[in-house]
């Protein structure tokens, strides 16, 4: 099934313990794309200015993706986002960021983006969303990502924007916070609730921790790949998003639990060759092989099975 | 095998957003016993100041915990914590520490605590512990846990005392602090070259995340138990660890990859009931049954299958 995703295009400057990039590509529509790439058509949908160029569209464009979506705004300049890692990659600290051409971002999809099965809206302003989620008439499958800024600003046209798709994934720290509930399970539920019809599966990004599933009647937790070396977080949710929504793509929008668990399974196998180069240098360069391997490392590291032992008491 | 552990037997005062508890039993060794009470026998070595009686003691003789090693010291004040937790329980802040009977503390450990074959040191000053595991000489298996007040102020001592166990359960931050790698895969690794001998497994506790064990050849991650209502995580990590080590004593200290999984799995378990409710409450009426199901449910919520699926490129 086709997939479209409509997001932030960017240049990026990170700065982590490991190095620094002045300027790379980026952008959540980027990232995820590039994961999705693996299992199925992409197509993104977003805005671009005079600074972006035949360079950055051959990184898509080697992995297949159309990019006839991508809107050149002339006289424009790209997003940007600069930011910085601490000490063990876990904090953050976002130092710039310049909308460019987003802020005047009215998405106009084409006829193909319209009647694409499946649909990614990742993090980007809610009304615009919601507008992609109308315009998308064909999508059986559509997922959404957010972010904290949102849920300070906008936190109503997010409610009513999560309420039109059949999956939210967020970082579960704002999970809490979009919903004002302490606990990610209770969280997750509230949504459940949301609708109709609403989003009928709920994903907790947690960092290098892993990822969380939550439905109406399931429950699976699936920790991160084991790595010894993580050089830039950026853009890990989105690859996760891509590997996870994509899965889902490829099997035909079909999504019983055992599927979503496994797509859960390659989101976070693609999200691990994320991290391991800045921005999409790795996942720009990987193979099918290479990822299937780490989703059966995954499962070998991740099983357990009981064996019968006496309780006293 | 018998267990012993050697830790702190304390009163506690906790706030938590669901409830206060003004004085309440406590205590690394208590949660550690009351855990590994459904798996073998029991001993606890500490000391106890004029306040602690016998209904405290009811409590751990209730699970059949052997606490003639409970040494009463005249005229001395029972261990003392206070703290106070955020709205996610996330964060927790110290109000108050009063070593009381801790602060003279030479353990002299029974005939019987010293032929115990399995051992735990749970945290406390790091030549105390050394001190006990050497007195031990019956210690087929000697897991040990700590915390960054010692990493801070006895660093040295500390690594010296790892050196001389089999396994180490710590906080990721705190292993990662102990090693000064912001990684926890390779922080993991690095304790692993310590000795000789030296640990040969290394469980990194990763709060409401899981906990991921860590050996020479081996790695396995587990999610923590799925919760709804979690009211007071205090004493979570020690409970953790009575249910692993409790584990591996009732298998004979057997402790090959498998097995150790399944402790872990135990352990999740344990504490999961621990904190949901404050301080030893739910574990001193949990069942054998009860144990059995989580760990059950546990392997549900963690297992998926990989699936062929054609990947592009």
């Amino acid at each position: 099934m086709a997939v479209t995703v409509v997001g932030s295009i960017a240049f990026d400057a990170v700065k982590t313990p490991f190095g620094v990039r002045e300027r790379m590509l980026g952008g959540a529509a980027v990232h995820f794309a590039l994961a999705a790439s693996f299992f199925d058509e992409v197509r993104v949908v977003g805005p671009v200015g005079d600074d972006f160029g035949d360079a950055e569209l051959d990184v898509l464009r080697a992995r297949g993706v159309d990019v006839s979506d991508i809107e050149h705004v002339a006289g424009g300049e790209t997003f940007f986002w600069s930011g910085v890692y601490g000490w063990d990659l876990n904090s953050r600290e976002t130092l710039e960021t310049r909308l460019g051409v987003f802020e005047t971002f009215e998405p106009k999809l084409s006829a193909a983006a319209r009647e694409s099965e499946v649909l990614f809206l990742a993090n980007i302003q809610p009304d615009i969303q919601r507008a992609v989620r109308a315009q998308c008439t064909g999508a059986r499958f559509a997922a959404l990502d957010s972010m904290n800024l949102w849920i300070d600003v906008a936190r109503d046209s997010l409610v009513h924007t999560i309420a039109g798709v059949d999956c939210l994934v967020l970082n579960d720290a704002e999970l809490k916070q979009l919903t004002g509930m302490p606990n990610t399970v209770k969280a997750a539920r509230e949504v459940l609730s949301w609708g109709p019809p609403g989003p009928s599966s709920i994903i907790a990004k947690q960092g290098e921790y892993g990822a969380t599933l939550i439905t109406a009647d399931g429950y699976f937790s699936l920790p991160a790949f084991p790595l010894e070396d993580v050089v830039d977080p950026t853009g890990a949710g989105d690859t996760f998003a891509g590997g996870f929504v994509g899965y889902i793509a490829a099997c035909g929008g079909a999504r019983d639990e055992e599927l979503l668990r496994r797509a859960m399974a390659y989101g976070t196998a693609l999200a691990s060759f994320n991290v391991e180069e800045f921005g999409t240098e790795r996942v720009a360069r990987l193979t099918g092989g290479e990822i299937a391997e780490r989703v059966r490392e995954l499962e070998r590291v991740t099983h357990f099975s009981d064996a019968p032992v006496t309780l006293r008491g």
